[in-house]
C-alpha cells in the first residue's frame, strides 16, 4: 500500500508492506489525516524529541522507537473498518466510519501511531487499529470534522486543567491549532469573556469562528491592556484593595499556545498577580524565567499535554452535536503525494488554518 | 533610640529619631526579632529587589521605597505594646506581648516594615504597629517562639497552596528557614511522608527536630529515588498501570525551598509525572528551564509568596497550641550591635538555623 514515509528527514511517498489485523486489532482504511505542527517539527527534529521523552521519563527506553529509522506520521484520523483480527467482538461493522486516540496495543506493548517505527500513522493508504479504543463516527459528523478529534482534545484538556470559575477571564496567546482549540474548549463550555491574540490576520479570523470573544492583533494592541476592561485588577495591591471594596473577580487565566523562547516571561511579567498560565504550546529549546517576579505575582505554570481517553470521546461528541463548530477550520486537502509540499506550506500562517491528508485522494 | 541601619550596603548602629504614634497605630517595644535571609539579600542587592517588585507590578512605582535611603531591617518581631495613637480602641493594654504582619497603615499608605524609608522594623528599639493588624500573644508563648510566627506562617502558606491529598508524598528541597517552615506545616496539617533533603548537616538534623520522617544528604543519596520507595511510580506510563491495576497514591508535590539558578529544571526532570512542584525559595537570578519536558510530565509549578493574614494567625495559633514545636529553632541570640556580625555568620549554614536581634540586650 501507499504511505507518505519520514526516511533521512525526508518526506517520500512510496509503498510499504501490507498490514494483518491481530488479536484485539482492526484494519481500517485511512479517510482523513490532518497535519499537525508536532509532524512539521518532527521531520527535522525528531532526535530532539525522543531526547526529551527519554528525559521526561527518567532517562529510559522511550519504547524503543529509533528516530533515525522509518516513520509513517499521521495521529489526527478518521478512518473506515476493512478487516477485524482474531479476538475481536466485531461490535462495530466494517464499513463504519470510526476515530480513535493514535495507540494501538501490540503483542509487545504500545505503539503511538503517527510516531512508530512499527506500524504505520495516517498517512498510509490503511492503519491497525486496537478493536477496544476505536470510537464510532455519530452519524453525519462529516469525515473531515470528525478527523478534528484530536487535535480539539488537546484544547478540551487544557481547558479542563484551567483552574476557571465563572467570573474567569481567559487569555489565549496563539491562534494556531493548539490556541483554536482552547478557545472552543472555553467557549463549549460556557467560559467568557475570551481575549484572543495572534500576529496573523488568518488565524485572528479563525480565533473569531471559533467563538473569541474579543481578537487583538499583538502589534497593534497588547492583549495585557484588556485585563482591567473586563474589570480584572493585574496587581496585587490593585486587586486587595477591590476585594476589600466588595468587588470580585475570577481567577485570570492565561493559555500560553504559541511555545517559543521568551513568551513564558513575557506572560509572567504581563498576566496579573495571581494568574495561572496553562502550558500548551510546545516549547522544544531552553527558556529563560525570572522566577522572582514569578513568585512575587503568585503565579502558577501549568505545563499541560496530550488528553485523557474520556476527554476525546467528549471531544468527538462535542462535534457531532454541533457545540463545537469546526466546519470551516479544515482549509486544504491533499493526497499522499503533496503531503512533502504541504509540510512547507504550513510553515506560512496566512496560507491554510489546517490541512488534511486524504490517503485515497 | 537604637537601631540597626542599612546605609551604602553596611549595617550601622546608630541613632535615629524617637516614634510617635499616629491615628491607629501603637508604639511597641522590639523584645526579639529574627534575621531573615531576605534580609541576607537585600543588604547587599536591595536595589535589584526593588527592581523586581517594579516588573512584578507591570512597571509601576513599588511604593515610594528608595533602596538608596537608610532602611532599618527587620519583619520577624515579637514586641510589647508601649503607647496608643489617638482613636485606638485600647483593647490590648501597655504591657501586653503582641505580634503583627510586618505591615503599618499610615497616613500616606501602607509601609512594609523592614523594607521601608519612613518607618523602622525590628533591628530598632521601638517600631509603630496598627492596631488592628496585632495579635496578642497567647498565655504562655515564649517572646522567642513568637517572634518565629512570621517565617512559621510563609510555610503555611505554602503548605496551603499544595493540591495534598491524604496519600500525597511531598519531598522539601533545601532545609533552610523556609523549608523548615515547609516541613512544620506539613506535620502540623498530619500529612506524610514528608522527605527533606539538605546538603548541610545542621539544617538537616533541624528537619528532623520539625517532623521530616525521612531526612537525606543528597550527596549521599537522591531523595528522588525515595518516590518509589513510598509506592509512587516516576514516570507517566508506570502511573498509569499502576491505576490499571487498581494501585492509588497521591498527587507528588515538591517544595522549592532552595532558591538557586538549576534547583527548578532539575525538579523538572527528577520528579514524578503530574508533580506539583510549589517554589517557595526565592531565586532572584534569571533561570533556565527546558519546557518540553514539564510539557511531557504535566509539571505543575506554583509559585508561592507570603501568607495571608488568616495564615499569619493560624501559625501564631499552632505555635501556642504546641501543634509546631519551634522551641529549638533559634539558635542565637545578639544584640544591636551585633547584628553586622551576624548577618555574616549566617552565611555558613552549619553556624545556626535563626538568630534573633534582641534592641533591649
Amino acid at each position: 500500500m501507499r504511505a507518505v514515509i519520514r526516511r533521512n528527514k525526508q518526506l517520500i511517498c512510496d509503498e510499504i508492506p501490507e498490514l494483518t489485523p491481530g488479536a484485539g486489532q482492526v484494519l481500517v482504511k485511512t479517510l482523513a489525516c490532518g497535519i499537525c505542527g508536532s509532524d512539521l517539527h518532527a521531520l527535522h527534529h525528531m532526535e530532539h524529541m525522543i531526547e526529551t521523552t527519554r528525559r521526561a521519563s527518567g532517562g529510559g527506553d522511550p519504547g524503543g522507537f529509533d528516530p533515525t529509522a522509518d516513520t509513517v506520521f499521521g495521529h489526527e484520523f478518521c478512518a473506515e473498518i476493512l478487516d477485524h483480527g482474531p479476538g475481536t467482538t466485531k461490535a462495530l461493522k466494517v464499513g463504519t466510519r470510526v476515530v480513535s486516540v493514535p495507540v494501538t496495543l501490540t503483542q509487545t506493548g504500545m505503539e503511538a501511531l503517527g510516531y512508530s517505527n512499527a506500524l504505520p500513522g495516517g498517512f498510509a493508504e490503511r492503519m491497525l487499529l486496537t478493536e477496544g479504543m476505536i470510537l464510532e463516527v455519530p452519524n453525519g459528523l462529516p469525515t473531515d470534522q470528525a478527523a478534528l478529534t484530536e487535535p480539539f482534545a488537546v484544547g478540551a484538556h487544557a481547558v479542563a486543567k484551567a483552574k476557571l470559575d465563572k467570573d474567569s477571564v481567559s487569555l489565549v496567546i496563539g491562534c494556531g491549532p493548539v490556541g483554536l482549540a482552547v478557545i472552543a474548549g472555553l467557549k463549549a463550555k460556557g467560559h467568557g469573556p475570551v481575549i484572543a491574540a495572534d500576529y496573523s490576520p488568518r488565524r485572528r479570523t479563525a480565533a473569531e469562528m471559533l467563538g473569541a470573544d474579543v481578537v487583538i492583533d499583538p502589534a497593534v494592541e497588547s492583549p495585557h491592556a484588556r485585563w482591567e476592561s473586563f474589570g480584572v485588577p493585574t496587581a496585587r495591591a490593585a486587586q486587595a484593595m477591590a476585594r476589600m471594596m466588595g468587588k470580585t473577580f475570577g481567577q485570570p487565566v492565561v493559555f500560553e499556545c504559541v511555545g517559543a523562547p521568551g513568551i513564558l516571561q513575557a506572560l509572567i511579567e504581563a498576566a496579573p498577580a495571581g494568574s495561572q498560565i496553562v502550558v500548551a504550546g510546545v516549547c522544544m529549546e531552553t527558556d529563560k524565567i525570572e522566577p522572582a517576579i514569578a513568585i512575587t505575582k503568585e503565579i502558577e505554570l501549568t505545563f499541560v499535554f496530550g488528553y485523557s481517553p474520556e476527554e476525546f470521546a467528549y471531544t468527538l461528541r462535542q462535534l457531532s452535536d454541533g457545540v463545537i463548530d469546526v466546519s470551516r477550520v479544515v482549509t486544504g486537502k491533499v493526497g499522499l503525494s503533496e503531503v512533502a509540499q504541504a509540510f512547507v506550506t504550513l510553515g506560512d500562517p496566512e496560507a491554510h488554518v489546517k490541512i488534511l491528508v486524504e490517503p485515497g485522494r
